[in-house]
């Protein structure tokens, strides 16, 4: 097994966290669709994506349904509670096996706060989030589903392939319901810019995909 | 006239900016209507809201229109630029008379940054505008036009009252169009919500108005 010493290494934690704190760091290795946090429970640690893909789903004090997909870049959620004192009702989970998550309990995460450089360093990842969830939205908003999706599947494909579970688990990670997504997925294919193989959608040509999105 | 010390004293900038800068700052006091930086130009500036109303519209390189409003609360425009390296095309304009604005030289902004104070302090700020404006493209985009303009009410009113120019005036600063933002008014007088009169909307019912948005 890695050491968490190792794996901190490699990203750019390795320069704010002291090596006296890291046996109080655990490093979670999940499964796709495993919880790591759900809004229930009281928010007590920081997560730090390593590898793999995550979801949080966010629903505001009146019931708005906020989502943001995270991909295998590194990242943070849970850092709300300590940049802002408070996080609201949030759910953490994985959408892609072989997730490795670092998870900082509050405590120590209180401690590295005071530190200004690590500061800044979590809110710029949180200002890299937030522009990258108010670019999304906009397009869903104002392009419409079948943009949005040919914007996710740009995003989130690898050697112009994009993989899936299933059709509704994709419903429910793009927040679009089944109906318009089968639609959309239709409409994209007739277009002859994917094409659907049951749980793979393959680019059939990348150029005119990002030029169909800026119409 | 108040001395440019005077103003930046009654904010949180008076921690940040050292008097022998202060004489290179300029005061803009402005009416309604007028822009003080279009995206044509080069931004050299990084602009405090004092007083008043101004917006930001900004179009993304492949011309999707986000709008946010910012009140008359103390805030910040083009300070992407200063913390991100770039800012994009915006325009910066104002949306009621007697607005005022520090203006602050791009090269006075890149000296006063070097102090992690004031970064935190700016990048503080310039989530609290996204947190915004997230909140408010939720709404419009989860619960429709008619809880968005209920929520722009409800935001924007002085005891119980919100003042506009026109009706297109309007239209264009919540980025909806005539023919739905005048059926929107219209559904929320009939549920006996508000009643306008020419250029003002009258809240007959705050709480209900409040628990309309929630339901």
């Amino acid at each position: 097994m890695e050491k968490i010493i190792e794996i901190i290494g490699k990203t750019p934690l390795k320069d704010f966290i002291p090596q006296k704190y890291t046996n109080r760091l655990k490093i979670l290795n999940l499964s796709s669709g495993e919880y790591f946090h759900y809004s229930e429970k009281e928010l007590n640690s920081t997560f730090f994506l390593i590898e793999g893909m995550i979801q949080i789903k966010q629903t505001t004090q009146d019931g708005v349904d906020l989502n943001y997909i995270l991909l295998d870049n590194f990242n943070v959620v849970g850092e709300k509670k300590l940049l802002f004192g408070k996080e609201g009702g949030v759910d953490f989970y994985t959408i892609r096996d072989k997730t490795k998550i670092l998870e900082i309990p509050l405590d120590i995460g209180i401690k590295l706060i005071k530190n200004d450089k690590f500061k800044i360093f979590l809110l710029k990842l949180h200002c890299e989030k937030l522009h990258k969830f108010v670019w999304d939205i906009s397009i869903l908003h104002f392009k419409g589903v079948k943009k949005f999706l040919a914007h996710n599947i740009l995003t989130y494909s690898t050697d112009d392939k994009f993989r899936f579970k299933n059709m509704s688990f994709l419903s429910e990670i793009l927040s679009i319901d089944r109906k318009s997504l089968y639609s959309a997925v239709k409409k994209l294919e007739e277009k002859k810019l994917i094409i659907r193989e049951n749980k793979i959608i393959k680019i059939l040509d990348r150029k005119k995909l990002e030029e169909y999105i800026k119409i």
